[in-house]
């Protein structure tokens, strides 16, 4: 297949894009400020222009988002709108612009994260977001048939651990080739409208 | 208990305000266009000078939302942010701001809906901001104590279903007082982090 990959450079997208690349897929690897295409996804009209350049695609996955991570008490308006917008907003916008570009079996796999049910202290404004992509998962997904659309919801990840381990003190954390697996079965699989929660 | 109820005029609040005051407590209703205080909750500025005009409050509840309901491919992205901000943004700001002006033992009550679960078609944007709002709750009630937080989740209300029945064919509607039985039970209960579905 010929996947869209949002983030490859990160964390996460690195692995997704070794996992999908092992299985045969040709990946389009898409990054803020590298990659094989560039784009910032939090803006609509770049977006547009991402997927003019993208070409015909069988898939389109996330494995990125930006979110503020702040204490309740600290966290500002234009921090909820960040998050928003780094985190939900642009995904749900990837899959609204996607589904006229992406194959009538093609796939969306989007990321939220564990946060979504289980809180972190200094995490509310993740939490919302994460929990808005699942919920537009559930509900994209009595729409876009034949289509389909999942969401992949990880745990942190032990490769992110010195950047996010103070976050989840006695979490468990998971390889990130692990969470890949769950992109595959995303991407490969027949499922719609699920959660895969790799924890 | 001295309590700010978002949305007193519509539909769910006129129930809303009935049970409270029936329950002894002084509601001082917000409206758009009316009530006892007029706000545009999706202005933080203006969300500012409603709690300055309130005055002490032991609890804040929200009865009112707005959403696009459209089919998904006809969304546009400006009817996501619309909603993320009618739905969403307005009830995160409303506790994040209203945390410094409830009192210590008060709570927020905020509204969701049942198609953060149970999706309808023309329903993405409308699931995407409830699922926001639900997961918000369940971040902001390990961060607010000795604040509360809980959400009420209704299915379609039976008052509403001249506006709103076509879109919940088959799905059992409930009285409007009904729902408004959940706000007495966040309100004055000792629960946090909870999402009250009326089915």
């Amino acid at each position: 297949m010929r996947i869209l990959l949002v983030g490859a450079g990160g964390t996460l997208g690195s692995a997704v894009r070794q996992a999908l690349v092992a299985r045969g897929h040709e990946v389009i690897g898409v990054g803020r400020s590298g990659g094989d295409l560039v784009a910032d996804v939090t803006d609509p009209q770049a977006l547009a222009r991402l997927y003019t350049e993208a070409g015909p695609l069988d898939a389109v996955a996330v494995a990125a988002g930006d979110a503020v991570f702040r204490p309740l008490g600290e966290l500002t308006a234009d921090d909820f709108m960040t998050t928003f917008r780094g985190k939900a907003l642009s995904q749900l916008e990837l899959v609204r612009q996607g589904a006229r570009h992406v194959a009538p079996t093609g796939s969306f796999t989007l990321v939220s994260g564990i946060v979504a049910e289980e809180p972190i202290l200094a995490g509310a404004a993740a939490s919302a977001a994460n929990g808005a992509v699942e919920a537009f998962v559930r509900a994209a997904a009595i729409e876009l048939p034949p289509q389909r659309i999942n969401a992949v919801s990880p745990t942190v990840v032990e490769e992110s651990l010195p950047a996010y381990g103070p976050f989840f003190a006695g979490m468990e954390a998971v390889p990130a080739d692990r969470v890949a697996t769950a992109y595959v079965r995303s991407i490969e699989g027949a499922q719609t409208g699920q959660v895969y929660r790799v924890r």
